[in-house]
């Protein structure tokens, strides 16, 4: 068989604030692949399916010269990202062709993967896409539960705020929430996401575009609980407004991601309500709560009972565009690029 | 017997910024008391001696219609506090005459507690003062206790570094710590502070007034704890340095108790490094820790192998001179007013 394209997405320019189409990432055409005779070395030669689009990816589209918790993608190179592949070869014992994997690849139609290391062999049920196994049954889906279940000390009565409440990670902690008998206040940025989030259970729904966060804290709060996907003002409102002893779960905080990160304009709140913050990565809390996401979390998504969106874009020549939408909050559900059918 | 005089503190006037004496608080020898007829109702009748001067009190000298963690002195009224008293008649069963007593007195020389609520019986070891109760035996030292046990997670070989080290709670914090094994990295703003921080076993001292907080934590961190104090801008440089997995202990932020809380720079490091803050108050975390203290520490303050420094200044007219000393850090050790000996 002669070598075919392998299509890849390389980061190109470092963007100055939102990522821009085009520019920051580009697709990139020029390399081929013989899957029959390209030496594995050991490894595993992956046909890319799926790929996840996700905020905090905005993070590695900086200098390498700055420090964070994420390396910085490499100028020229592939990005990387959590997805699902076929394996086409390969030339480790644990894995054969035909077998799916999720886990880390690379932004390229085929991918040798070294090893397993980063991957992880995976079945689906057929009443699931495999795409549900990067959204609400993959990454985003267990970042909710680890993150709720660690974190919330959640009692039945108690009130949570959740931003980006109809995001796939913001989705899913309301549905864990309303499990747990909690008052669930959930914004998000449109009408039809704040329809959505009203579907899923949240008690006290508003768009923070065209509603005052305050006025709706103010009436429906004192909060117990605050998932913060956003950061910057609303951080600050729900400081507010939070009660003694409160548990602030800090995700992410997209409006800084761009522009840089607001300040937190009373830090004092914090002893003298006794706050509790709490910054997490779901590398860190997977080993502890992936047992119990697999028991509670995925039965009830084949069975629908927990409901997801996703907004799925074709063809790796979108990712940058998607990377864009994503930072917009202009997505509507979890961003997956399909990268080929099977 | 003639009444007596009861000399009594009063708040004056809200401070704009600092406290100033003579002003803020004023002393008042305007009422007298007649020990042996005055009506108890129940109550029971005191001699203050000792009261306890401490940096939160700056936010009680606030207008009322200002919502916080603590109620507003009211305007006109004699202040309150942490204090020790002798008890001179009593209509409670559960105190008797020369009985002394902890807890919450008012800020005069004879009051009478209306029950025993807010005040416990207290006895005191022969070889320890009974000022020492009310500080290294007593509030300050119990919130380092309190405080390190609850959220600290210290391991041994782990950093922590610990603001106002020289103050009541640093300096227990400080030998606390040090019994966990952990590498402690101390500020105080005298030279004379530094000397103790070190006598009591602080790895790296430094005085912040003449030292770059961020040069010493450069070179000893990064810091996986860190007791907070002072806030500000020595709050944001901890942030910079702090360890993955960090805990951040929010005790206090005297930076803006006068002056208004400075914002903190950079939240989002509290999930990109997975940093963990606790605010707390020693009241609800007194229950759980209570006994271990006085089996742990108390002993150790007797024995000569915790140390401590005091500062007493004699008469309840000083209070409003103290009140401001302890804001600007000018005291040297935990501030005590001796209102009367027994």
């Amino acid at each position: 068989m002669a070598p075919v394209t392998n299509g890849r997405v390389l980061f190109n320019a470092i963007p100055e604030d939102y990522p821009v189409p085009g520019k920051t990432v580009v697709y990139d055409t020029t390399e081929t692949i013989d899957f029959e005779n390209v030496p594995l070395n050991g490894g595993i030669l992956i046909k890319v399916l799926l790929l996840s689009l996700d905020p905090y990816m905005r993070g590695r589209l900086r200098a390498p010269e700055i420090e964070s918790y994420m390396p910085a993608f490499p100028l020229g190179e592939p990005l990387t990202g959590g997805g699902i592949g076929v394996v086409l070869r390969s030339e480790n014992d644990a894995v054969k062709a035909g077998t799916h994997v999720r886990g880390w690849l690379a932004h390229q139609q085929y991918y040798i993967a070294p090893n397993l290391s980063m991957l992880e062999v995976i079945d689906r049920d057929s009443k699931l896409d495999w795409s549900v196994y990067i959204g609400a049954a993959g990454m985003p889906g267990e970042t909710a539960f680890a993150g709720w279940r660690e974190y919330s000390e959640a009692k039945k009565g108690e009130v949570a705020f959740i931003t980006t409440g109809a995001g796939p990670v913001g989705s899913m902690v309301i549905q864990i929430a309303k499990q747990d008998g909690v008052k669930v206040i959930a914004s998000a940025g449109s009408e039809e996401k704040v329809k959505f989030m009203r579907e899923i259970g949240a008690d006290v729904v508003f768009n923070y575009k065209t509603t005052d966060v305050r006025e709706v804290l103010k009436k429906e709060g004192p909060i117990d609980i605050y998932w913060d996907n956003v950061g910057g003002d609303t951080l600050d409102a729900a400081m507010e407004f939070a009660a003694k002893h409160s548990r602030f779960i800090e995700c992410g905080q997209i409006s800084g991601y761009n522009q840089g990160y607001q300040p937190m304009k009373n830090p004092g709140l914090i002893f003298a309500k006794c706050m509790h913050f709490h910054g997490f990565l779901l590398a860190v809390l997977r080993p502890k709560h992936s047992a119990a996401f697999q028991a509670e979390v995925v039965p009830k998504l084949v069975s629908g009972e927990y409901k997801f969106t996703e907004d799925i874009s074709h063809g790796l020549d979108k990712v940058g565009d998607v990377l864009l939408a994503i930072q917009k909050g202009t997505n509507k559900g979890k961003a997956i690029v399909r990268v080929a059918d099977e």
